[in-house]
């Protein structure tokens, strides 16, 4: 929406390492790993936070894979895994608690933001972190865990009841083929974790999985092909609200939106809540279908190239971003705004937001949120009534389920861009 | 799925006619108007039930819209319209109180059908009804009501709160235009039917509308082209368990899925629950998003043309039909599965069923109901154990809002065809 050219921009590099991480949550406390002014491309390397489900194809050889999720009884790379306390006082996973999961790099000032100001983010490129194992050249691995979260995991068929699945996928590392296959899968077993903490589930981030104690299971999903659908899963400006917030609920923010459109070629635009911005990115996913329903997409570590540009609140006012307080996304022919079964439950919740999102999400008001948010775009950014709006949204908009694992559960609504193209003469 | 060949088949039309239509409701007690072989063709005229909401526009000099709709103080010609008593003992409306709204043509006996049985219905071709009306050659119109059943309706920003408002849609009769234009809107005001009852709202279907009391407003949506999707809301085989079912809710038996996707080219298949599976289509939409949010799509009269194939239940084993008890779609893409609130709410509620299902819809079950039944899907038709079928579902089958307004309420699952096209060597 800005004419800023990459051409006249900055371009930063940000390496996945330890100090340019945090994992697990957001905070507006932490200290950028850099600055950036609008206009400015960055590149971010991001690690899924389920590669060590098989350290062999998604760690071993990758410097900055190993040092993050270097763990051993002398300790840890990056202690703190989850917004929660370090002394895992409560349910003594680890320090952090594993109450939010996902590895985010970041976060990045952008000078000059401020609240109530709206952060673009272009993604210029999503390239998948070829595995660094000379037994593995040329490919990309992922993980899908079908995990305790899933929506899947009370209601289960066979035995044994309830259980845990990893499926590991592979991808052609250098983008040739535009699809993923299944290479084998594992039920999870309880893991002990280099300080002595048995996982009987999957708990906490990052625990090594111990493949003597897993029987892989190959020859699954033999004749299908996922189409690769590359994407960040979380990308995020800080939230306000709170110290620590839990990475696992998306929100006004943008955070664990985790729809796929989310990838190359796409725009993301997020209300800014804090100085700067702090701007981070992770979750990467080679592919994942709307709802993501077994809990995770195929979490594969990956790449990014985003070009950041700041609107600044005094220019909002009659473009479709007045207004701005939740994830929108433009891709070249679609507007999608996202809805959640609370649309700011850091607020809507008080104090006991973060335990509380837990228990209460739904897909009934996720809907209702849509609904609210898509009629305001139409009625702000198209300058429709209300019952233009409403009419269109029936006969012209499509309510998708974005995900049923994420805390607060997501609906979006998809408008074409098409619709408003032309003239009707 | 056979190689039953149409030029083979013999071809049945049906015009739409007070007699060949049900109003409002399925029955398994009501007369074939014809019946079929497996594997002929039928082309089968139908209504919108919301023609009157413009006469000039949909009934005017089209004999069979003027002889269905027809209604003076001297009576009606179709005269039950929905489910409910025929003495309109309940709210007075009229009778059949409209508890189920759509026209409904048919219902046409398939040869050899039994319970147990899937009807295949192949969707041949689909073309607008053009306007007989001599000032409106070449169009075809529908309407859209934003009405009280409508997600939308108690959540309104705007007054007069709450309203309903219908808005009507023009389309190219001759299908060279793939988009349809607003054309004008108007607020739904109380309107005396023949027969003397008032109608504060849209409660039953066909009222005529007296357009001297209702204000048009015109230039509305004026930039807008919604894309054209033509589709039958509506069709059904007949539900065995009970004398009249409210075409509302949807159920096993299809009924009113709404789901744009079942055009021309689609599939069905139809689980049979009574002999001559008694097939009946209405409901056309000119077009309609995913979740069909206000109520109604663009409901635009339409006629299709069919090939019904029937598979007998011994030849079911190892199909993807084997077991089937719900509504499936087949495009030359997809495969689509529809779950609901309640899968099969007639049985779920008992004697109370056809109000209970007004009052407990959620998409949460919905989503369940989705979700085990692409599981379902996957290892009956696909081969692949349940933990393939959940880490399949999570990163590649897309779930959808199929309609929020049909008491029991919808979500599909989407799978495409293409991730087991081919070899992954």
């Amino acid at each position: 929406m800005a004419d800023t050219s990459p051409s006249h921009a900055n371009h930063v590099v940000v390496p996945v390492t330890p100090s340019t991480i945090h994992w697990g949550y957001f905070s507006h406390t932490l200290k950028p790993i850099a600055a950036v002014a609008s206009g400015d491309l960055v590149t971010i390397e991001t690690l899924t936070h389920h590669a060590y489900d098989d350290h062999a194809r998604m760690i071993a050889g990758d410097p900055g894979a190993e040092s993050v999720f270097h763990w051993t009884n002398a300790g840890k790379n990056v202690e703190r895994r989850g917004a929660g306390p370090m002394d895992a006082s409560i349910h003594g996973r680890g320090a952090g608690e594993g109450f939010g999961v996902h590895i985010c790099t970041g976060p990045i000032y952008v000078q000059g933001a401020e609240p109530g100001d709206v952060l673009e983010v272009r993604i210029v490129d999503v390239r998948p972190r070829a595995c660094r194992n000379p037994a593995f050249a040329g490919r990309a691995f992922g993980s899908n865990a079908a995990a305790w979260w899933g929506f899947h995991y009370n209601d289960l068929l066979t035995e044994p009841k309830p259980r845990e699945v990893i499926t590991i996928y592979e991808i052609d590392a250098a983008g040739g083929r535009n699809w993923a296959r299944a290479v084998y899968s594992y039920r999870w077993v309880p893991q002990t974790d280099p300080f002595g903490v048995v996982h009987r589930t999957i708990v906490y981030p990052g625990v090594p999985v111990d493949h003597t104690r897993v029987e892989e299971k190959h020859g699954i999903l033999k004749d299908a092909r996922i189409p690769m659908r590359p994407h960040f899963g979380v990308i995020a400006v800080a939230p306000k609200e709170a110290e620590f917030v839990d990475s696992v609920p998306p929100g006004y923010f943008g955070g664990n939106v985790d729809d796929w459109r989310i990838g190359k070629g796409a725009v993301m635009y997020y209300p800014v809540a804090v100085p700067g911005a702090l701007f981070s990115v992770g979750d990467p996913h080679a592919s994942q279908g709307d709802a993501e329903l077994c809990g995770t997409a195929i979490e594969c570590s990956l790449t990014g190239t985003f070009q950041l540009i700041l609107h600044k609140r005094h220019c909002l006012a009659g473009t479709p971003l007045a207004g701005l307080d939740y994830p929108l996304l433009e891709t070249p022919d679609e507007w999608v705004v996202h809805g959640f079964s609370f649309a700011n439950y850091l607020v809507e919740f008080g104090d006991q937001a973060q335990t509380e999102i837990f228990a209460k999400s739904s897909l009934d008001s996720a809907m209702r949120d849509a609904f609210r948010k898509m009629r305001r775009f139409l009625m702000t950014a198209k300058g429709l009534s209300e019952d233009e709006a409403i009419s269109l949204m029936s006969v012209a908009v499509d309510f998708g389920v974005t995900q049923v694992v994420d805390a607060n559960w997501g609906v979006h609504a998809i408008l074409k861009k098409s619709i408003f193209a032309g003239e009707t003469g």
